[in-house]
């Protein structure tokens, strides 16, 4: 119960807790405080650059942790060198770090590190998978980050809260994966924006925290701004076999607590489900699809971490053998799943039925490898099968349950495991976690945090691919910038900046990242913009979505990007914009983006004095009048007319 | 005892029994017939092409087996393409098939396939590693292989050979690694050329049939054509604990055999011994490289592929942790191996203690992954540190046992494994190989060769990338060609075609890989090519030496190329150019080579007729006469007559 009497969900109460600016009101912006920070090697050398960039000393959170668990494939000495560089900064910063091969940053963290009631900001778009144990976790860019790291509040819009009742129990063959595609076959890659999804009743006793960790992550697939999980009894055993039972604390939504947004799933009337090429709401039944030859069947990534995610795997292939005309990859989530799988002896049947069994990391999820053949199905249990993110140009990539992938790694084609007894005999494995006195935990490999006098002499360790940010101009008074590129609806960060094995390394080089911004979409972009300079971006809904790196607003505004008009523009990349000086805005009318070609020329007069007086900015295409609308607030609009967040923050040290 | 009544030693055993042609004086060319093959898929997908293209329609060996352990990184289309070209090549021309994961090829071989007495032709410079079981075992460009597949003999300059004595017994901390490093130290890396390795005496007790295939494995880097060692008991033990007792069969040297050249290792005086960066015969003990701090310590390869090599360091480190800063990384031999190694209890105390556990394959050996930081040192039980070839530009790579690795793991720097008891407390551990009842042979993801008629209805799965191989015409009558390009002295193959990343995925598209013909010494020539056709080139003393690769004479002949004069021709080159169809001359007089310029026209009359009547030819050089000569036996001009040893081949078919 709030201090005002009125009932609370969890979602209410955790932001009530942190809130430092604004109302619960959704819509509105709101500051909350940050007790952890979490960053990954792709985006964490930037985040260390930065906070040298402030001259910060130590953390001022509770704790943060910095993984190496993205750029593991070293062909050259980057990666590893940038390894190297954040090891030393994560010594010099006072951070938990996490070398390579430990594992996957969202899963060790919530073994390791997550506690209920806490707020977290994770520069990875997955952050939001610790809403699994009741914490308020969301991905950000970079730069709201490692603000958060020197003790500033994250700012964020009230988002609304989607109640998402459960009820019943997930049949045979049915795990998690389905039920978080299930909510995405019914609302698509758009139907959380602007909400977080709070999940509830009595259907939640069947799932496991790592079962929640697997819908809180791909709640991100959605477009929340993150997922919610009360702080439950099984939270409470979960920390225990975990050996942290003193971080427990029970966060459940009060009697009577209400919800912006009502949705219910019976978990007993779900089926195997499977979202097709190339989007992750592109879901339909796996009979639906059934039947095609594979290339790949693949298990492991942030959305199905759980030792379950492979013991499960483990147990239906037992004895057999798995096709041996598909790559069946097997990428463990971390060191402590994999001596689990090892003691629970389910290790060694994934081997024997033919995986290749990879080292703990993301790995394929992110086109680090694994690219399947062209054309090929490739079924594959990660989060997102955008075009060409797996690495290969014409890709056919589906994301399913473990259920459904080592069933069809058996059959060496699509196939629904509620098949499985009949074609081979096999039973549902029945899985339960081991007891805690079985039950392996393996820290040794986190390095802590030093001590200050000793974390103040450590130099960092850095390599001439470590370049120092660009430093970036205030929006002028009077925007006039021809539109460059046109896209169309959808594009994820993924096609503005490309991750993968060629693109990843020189995620610390914003020059040299900046050559394969858009290529994907149109190859000439980076040198057109290089002749141009200052230049506008037209977009159709949605853009932006998809992964949390800021690379995708500070490599095109390098090359001279202001202004971005879209139908819609997703959270992160919205946020992002203005931390980088970046204008985002969207049409009025949508149909309106019709009236846009590449060429046109866009004109905004008095901008920051347009974005100060109201929602609605108006503006000319060709000397023609539109009206465009923002939402930025009156703390970005600062920032804007500073040239970004970094500016304004070195302003104020 | 030979039918003459001369005693014999294996070298010379084996080879009488496989001889064809010639007689066994050393320095002559003799033919053997090849029992086995190994391709890899590196090399394997040119020599699919070669088959192709030789109409071939099952392979004539009696054991042909493709692997797939190098291009295992799939960063995108191409490798996966690959790997599914070679399995579908495999099937149609009657191959074992070992599909990607299922680890390495030697090792591999050599638990399923190898035989004592059998010879063995690979497209890959360890083959030799299977002399450790009494094989003639050897290395060799692409069709030379393919040959071999359709039944053709392999042709060699009959080597001396070089017996080693091997008496005594390892110390402590001292294994098979420390015996070839020390064969290293005394002879660097042009020691064994021309000559066969032949290992004997009493120390051959204390070292199993995977030690041996250490040593042999590295009887490339002392550039020996080939190593061998007795079929023994050990082999014969090895042969049943591999559940193929009946493919043992004793093979001794005679009472009385001599070698060639004589060599004795008194084992018991062996200390730890490490090649420091960037030769593999640049050989100091352990003790004076120690203490350096490390970037890396890795164990695996072809180099140390046995049970052994991974149970060691697993014996050392259990219980205890690797240096956090260390890279500890572990790369299986095979599925098998790892089966094994679980089975033991021993695959999770090397995990437990930081191990990034990566899959069966070549991996980081080939420069695939696994890229140290810059600087750095990288201990590695790989068998080569050449500069730049781990991936990293300055990389600073030391060849050790497993038990320097894993020593130098546990304290962060360069370390003498000899050290461990008193700063560790840890003693030697004994390894013993399991018993047969305990031990696993997995062979179920090996695919046998598919029945004949079934074989015959399997379509090539051919990828864009994947490009037959061009068909080349006989030299015609008259030669009449222009001088396209005069390059100086000692103009290697990684001139006339590069390899690196950016090079290497072209391997099976000829038209594509052509474009970087001879790039970095005229970025004209490919362009000139073109538009010019047939043409000649001119180059100094040793023109093509270095790489034995095949593609520094195809993507030229490809391009017109027809006549070669140089000053002097390196060997292998040599012989590759008949191969494809191209005539390589010298000069009689070296002076005549300034009396070329590019554009000068070189013309010979009835070519072929000259090649056969003597070793001087009688040409042109813009009309003035001038006297070449040629080392070209009978059967390399017919190949020239006929365009080629494949055409030649499929005239035969």
């Amino acid at each position: 119960m709030s201090d005002t009497g009125t009932p609370r969900n969890v979602t209410q109460k955790l932001i009530a807790e942190h809130l430092v600016e604004g109302e619960l009101t959704p819509g509105a912006e709101i500051g909350v405080s940050i007790d952890q920070t979490l960053t990954q090697d792709a985006t964490g050398t930037m985040v260390m650059l930065e906070l040298e960039a402030m001259g910060l000393d130590r953390v001022q959170t509770e704790l943060s942790a910095q993984y190496v668990d993205h750029n593991l494939l070293q062909t050259d000495q980057r990666n590893p060198d940038d390894h190297r560089f954040l090891e030393s900064a994560s010594r010099r910063f006072g951070l938990w770090f996490s070398p390579p091969g430990n594992g996957v940053s969202h899963p060790v963290h919530q073994e390791r590190f997550g506690r209920p009631g806490a707020t977290m900001l994770g520069s990875d778009s997955h952050t939001c998978a610790a809403g699994a144990i009741g914490m308020l976790a969301i991905g950000a860019g970079g730069l709201a980050v490692a603000a958060a790291m020197a003790g500033e509040p994250f700012h964020v819009q009230m988002p609304e809260v989607w109640g998402v009742r459960l009820s019943g129990e997930l049949p045979e063959w049915v795990s998690a994966k389905d039920v978080i595609l299930e909510l995405l076959r019914r609302h698509d890659v758009k139907g959380g924006q602007g909400r977080v999804i709070e999940y509830y009743g009595p259907g939640l006793a069947g799932l496991s925290a790592m079962d929640r960790h697997v819908i809180a992550n791909m709640g991100a697939e959605l477009g929340a701004t993150t997922t919610v999980f009360p702080a439950d009894d099984e939270v409470r055993r979960y920390l225990t076999l975990e050996q942290r039972p003193q971080d427990f604390r029970p966060l459940e939504a009060d009697d009577g607590a209400t919800y912006d947004v009502h949705e219910e799933i019976d978990l007993g009337r779900l089926e195997p489900l499977v979202a097709l090429p190339s989007s992750p709401g592109n879901v339909v039944g796996v009979r639906e699809a059934a039947g095609a030859p594979i290339y790949q069947a693949y298990i492991g990534s942030s959305a199905n971490p759980g030792l379950r995610d492979f013991a499960v795997p483990a147990m239906v292939v037992k004895g057999l053998r798995t096709d041996p005309s598909v790559s069946f990859d097997v990428n463990p989530t971390s060191r402590q799943m994999l001596e689990n799988l090892g003691a629970m002896d389910l290790l060694m049947p994934l081997l024997h039925a033919g995986a290749r069994l990879h080292q703990a990391g993301c790995n394929g999820c992110i086109g680090m490898g694994q690219a399947p053949a062209t054309g090929m199905p490739s079924l594959r249990t990660t989060p997102r099968n955008f075009p060409g993110r797996s690495g290969t140009r014409e890709d056919a990539v589906y994301l399913v349950s473990p259920e459904t992938a080592v069933a069809s790694a058996l059959t060496g084609e699509i196939t629904d495991p509620r098949d499985l007894p009949d074609r081979f005999g096999i039973t549902y494995p029945r899985y339960r976690d081991p007891d805690p006195g079985d039950y392996i935990v393996n820290s040794q490999m986190l390095e802590p945090p030093l001590p200050l006098e000793e974390a103040r002499r450590v130099e960092l360790v850095r390599s001439d691919n470590i370049v120092p940010l660009p430093e970036f101009d205030a929006l002028p008074d009077t925007l006039e910038v021809p539109v460059l590129l046109k896209v169309g609806d959808n594009v994820s960060t993924d096609e503005i900046l490309p991750a993968g094995q060629r693109v990843l390394p020189y995620r610390s080089n914003i020059p040299k990242i900046s050559e394969f911004c858009f290529e994907v979409l149109d190859e000439t972009y980076h040198q057109r913009a290089r002749e141009t300079g200052d230049h506008a971006i037209v977009g159709g809904e949605t853009y932006g979505q998809g992964s949390s790196r800021e690379h995708a607003v500070i490599a095109p505004r390098y090359l001279g990007l202001r202004l971005v008009v879209a139908k819609s523009i997703a959270r992160i990349h919205w946020q992002n914009l203005p931390n980088f000086g970046v204008l985002g805005l969207e049409f009025d009318d949508a149909a309106d983006y019709d009236r846009i070609v590449q060429g046109s020329v866009l004109r905004i007069e008095d901008v920051i004095a347009q974005l100060r007086a109201g929602k609605d900015v108006t503006a000319t295409v060709d000397d023609e009048p539109i009206t465009l609308t923002h939402r930025l607030s009156e703390r970005q609009v600062g920032m804007l007319a500073r040239g970004g967040y970094i500016n304004e923050l070195a302003d104020r040290r």
